[in-house]
């Protein structure tokens, strides 16, 4: 179906009269992209998209983990297995199992930015159904075959202006390298990288302790001691900056913070070298590296994002047979006034650090995101995030956090996603509802209708771009 | 007052005009009510009701809490004492007593339910107010004594299609037994019972080491084991299962969920039955035999519903006076996440299991509750409970929990009532909030009207008949 | 600007009817003010008020917070150094500086509270922008010039009908003395205190064993003892009846409670006056005393008002910098089913006690705070505070808890706030957001439009009279 124009947007015709003109500010503002999961070698190859399945489904975990939720299996949906077993590889077979639920989908974002994306992205405007999964199917195929859907030709269309993708200190950046070549990427490109120390950081991770150690080969740095690992990582994050990277993201079970003297640290640190860490150390290194991290911003500038509160691989199964991030996390209880204590006695008043907060936690929003970035000149708010990243928690987002923390205490939308033919709708879906939210403001006479129109644009372009540094010298 | 066509649908016209379409749709709907607390008895013997007082307020701790809140005590609105102290037993006192503090229920769902059957079931349209309160008493006497009013007719008249009671695993079934021999009970019978064991399997339950030894007389199996306790429960089952259950029900204070060995368990069980268990011991045992059901169910195919997060009788003063199920329990703060692991690792993503999760804490919805239900195939989420069964955390549960879990991964409505003459009302009230949910959707462009067609009565009939397996082969 | 008629009422035409003629019932009532924290000296004295900036600004740690998270530190603001470190003192340089800023409260209460204040206070329609400054500076100046916006006239032109302050145990009363003394103050006086005894309870207080000292002296008993410590206490409420009091008031980290009896209480005074108590001790005997408090309570008839789950001087080097109550405090989770378990068991269904639950944990609303204010005579639900007290936390209080514990077991608005001006608007926003709810319920047809008309009313001026003791004997 066609987008309408009102998509989103409050019902009541007079609030969404003002949001209609809010949003036409904010709708075609460039996208700032600053956290998400796109493989850079899509854009460093730039070679055409496999088939719709294979594009928009297999790799898609909200859509697999909905249909596992109703008994259908990840592997009949083409999704790789551990272990080799067979699964799903014919995409039109994946497409038309998927096409028979998609009813579970009402409601849900999932559906929305799917549905836009035929639309929108392919132009194709026949509703998905069970009879019509083939002509839809097709027409997406026939869309797909063009150059004009390459993922370049998409990125220009798209007016992204910036796309951050997320590597590991392990990665060796070539295709950064070959997008820095090609006048795509590099400090101010168009396309850069995100530091992402997580396994080599935390000690549960598996592996972690040859991580370290190839840790140690990438940078050049014997990680044999403590220090040697800090300067390994202070290494790599010198070679993010050079392929443009403005900030540094960091995915916890928690957000616990510890600020450890160095001995207290290089203690832990070789004690998870040597397999005796049990998992209070690794908590504890977790939790002082992030306070260590904030330190090195300091000096590098990045800003660091921390994105806890997830449960990884709680669905054992779907772990043991189609490995991590496949759908099988889910969040829990985070905590955040007492676990980030410590770092924010060491830098929360400093202005010079940003620390972009996260969560899975709605019930957060005003007992503590909201006061702490109200109250730290360190700290912003990210977008919510994942299960939440949807139409109505954005809403109960902006009315739960502004009145203590104001709009200019958050970091903009992130899309956060590896679907980069969504980029566009989650974006917009963010620009609505913050129209929609605005909107209403100017209804019940609290704030102006020019107040509200520099915010919208405010937070769809000048805020993200400000708060993660691009445009401007880190 | 009449009930207006309007009741709890969206204020705006637009939205109110859709939601009408959509109510059009639900309201006439057959009720399914698939757990509540209705006595088998009332339909078995199909009695005239008792006076307005005796069947509407004594026995309706919503209404003799929210009294006893602005310091009117439960005995002078009759609720029976534990040591035979007298109370109240004129129903016309007690009824103007109630009049007199009516106002103390606007805004509150009690107050709908009543005015909704005073008008609905008694065509009875006066206020009620100090001043009618006898107009109103006698008009509701009056309809009581004529036959169109006995248990049977309004059953039929509710346009009910099958009922659930709740009993204990000791209880006989005789009603039940009764039930069928009328043609109105047994499997696929429109009154069906609902194995609720809490009695034999919670060890902190008055009386739990008689309830076994009881347990094993009823079932004529041996109790004195942990193995001939488990036999005794699967023989309950059976019984159950005769008399129509396809669901069990189990109170718990947490939901937490444990897979002992039967080594470990049939030790816990013996300390219990020599009065040896404490606290820790009791919640392993509940723990443990959750797991040990939802195994069960495998078998039988029993749908195995979890009511966990009542602090039960923290009114220490009321349970005291007036013993449990009065109104002197309170919701606590309840974690799924990490509690039902142990479940879910076993059994998650097994589809013939179906495990019904309920809530008192509407702050696990978005971060607990649908992430698990949409990433589980066992998984579905019952109706908002007790505090929670109201239009205002109706219309939130969809708010919040459509987006990670769909509409599909939802039970569908539960009244949870012991009080008959309301279970329309309350059905209604969640038919006219889906209604109102769904055309906002629509309004919002996210759903076609013909999709929230077919949705809404999913919502209130197709899907709680299919999840709780009426009408289906188990 | 001036205030638009429909400030912050529903957008919808038909319920924005229905709201606009129950505000026009709520507004124009006396206000009841029954809990905050202006100093008495002001209304004692009636001396005019100093410069805008030394007025509006400097004392506001709302404004002072949002400015310090965006890297603005309090000294530029004027805010007093704990070691005398010059600050700015210029008012019109703050006034400036600050202005510059305006735009981060765009969606904060601050900014309602503020623009409302200059408008209906101080007359002054000028948006304020950075280059509006001066002139709006110069306006609300040249008005605290007149006699007219002296403290006295304001309040009488406020129709404030009774204002409590908060003093200390330690304090004389002087200023309530003299307040009296001009018939201004005194039991039913227009300006009567609140007994706020913190200083001498929490041993994790700076100087508690010093004020238990003081304590002694004030009231003329030996506090050697526990024994003397309890009758100095009661001494003090005593003096603190005679000033006009009706409340006490308990700022405590949890809700927790407990009884203690005699002597365990007095082991763990005694241990605090020798400086031995460790955190669990202060915990447990800040627990025990509210117990204390509630059995004073039914000797002197003081409503105990709790405010628990501030985490205070969370930002350290703020707290370093420029002392305690400057905006450093964050709230964090707060318990209550179980931690007023001891109260609740000793008083809870005692209507003659009457305790005030406040709240910071929005996310208890539901779960524990309706289902207790509906269940015991004692306790009454306190106006949302501090991070809460907005128009958007006002809504959801009222969505959240009336379904549980109804409209009569809430305590009415309290505004608790130091900032003597933005008192009216700060009832005007409760009675418009009451008005808006009250009106949505009769939109949807669940409450008449005379019942709604009379809660508006109750909850505006009636409610809060009642509850705290205003105009009703003891």
């Amino acid at each position: 179906m066609p987008t309408s124009p009102d998509l989103l947007l409050p019902t009541d015709p007079g609030v969404r009269a003002i949001a209609r003109e809010l949003y036409a500010l904010a709708g075609p503002q460039p996208i700032i992209s600053p956290h998400g999961h796109v493989d850079p070698a899509l854009l460093a190859e730039d070679r055409p998209f496999p088939d719709p399945a294979r594009l928009l489904i297999v790799p898609d975990h909200y859509l697999t983990r909905m249909l596992l939720s109703q008994g259908v299996p990840p592997a009949t949906l083409g999704v790789p297995s551990v272990d080799g077993t067979p699964v799903e590889t014919d995409g039109r077979t994946i497409w038309r199992r998927f096409a028979d639920h998609w009813h579970l989908f009402r409601g849900t974002p999932s559906r929305l930015w799917l549905e836009r994306t035929f639309s929108e992205v392919f132009g194709v405007d026949t509703a998905l159904t069970p009879a019509t999964a083939d002509a839809v199917y097709d027409e997406v195929a026939a869309r797909l075959a063009e150059p004009e859907f390459r993922p370049r030709a998409l990125f220009t269309r798209f007016r992204i202006e910036v796309l951050a993708t997320t590597e590991s200190p392990l990665d060796d950046l070539a295709a950064h390298a070959k997008l820095a070549a090609d006048g795509w990427g590099g400090p101010g490109g168009r396309v850069v990288t995100t530091f992402r120390p997580d396994n080599v950081v935390d000690m549960e991770f598996d592996g972690w302790a040859d991580n370290v150690a190839r840790l140690g080969e990438v940078a050049g740095v014997d990680t044999g001691t403590y220090a040697g690992y800090l300067d390994a990582l202070r290494a790599r994050r010198a070679a993010f900056v050079a392929a443009g990277a403005t900030s540094s993201d960091h995915g916890h079970p928690t957000a616990r913070t510890l600020a450890l003297d160095a001995d207290e640290a290089a203690r832990l640190y070789d004690r998870g070298r040597r397999g005796l860490a049990d998992a209070a150390d690794a908590e504890a290194f977790r939790a002082h590296m992030l306070v260590e991290f904030a330190r090195m911003s300091l000096d590098d500038g990045l800003v660091l994002q921390l994105h806890p509160g997830a449960v990884r691989n709680h669905n054992r199964k779907l772990y043991a047979t189609h490995g991590r991030d496949v759908g099988g996390d889910v969040p829990h209880a985070t905590e955040y006034v007492h676990a980030l204590a410590p770092l924010l006695d060491a830098y929360g008043n400093d202005p010079r650090l940003r620390v972009v907060l996260y969560t899975l936690d709605e019930y957060t929003f005003t007992r503590e995101l909201a006061p702490l970035a109200g109250g730290y000149a360190a700290l912003y708010l990210g977008a919510p995030w994942w299960f939440l990243d949807s139409p109505e928690v954005l809403r109960r987002f902006r009315e739960a956090v502004t009145e203590s923390a104001g709009f200019y205490n958050t970091a903009g939308f992130v899309d956060d996603t590896r679907a980069f033919c969504s980029i566009p709708v989650r974006h917009d879906v963010a620009r609505r509802i913050d129209a929609g939210f605005l909107a209403r403001l100017v209804a019940e006479h609290r704030l102006s209708e020019d107040e509200a129109a520099e915010t919208v644009v405010d937070l769809a372009y000048r805020l993200p771009k400000k708060v993660f540094k691009f445009g401007e010298s880190a």
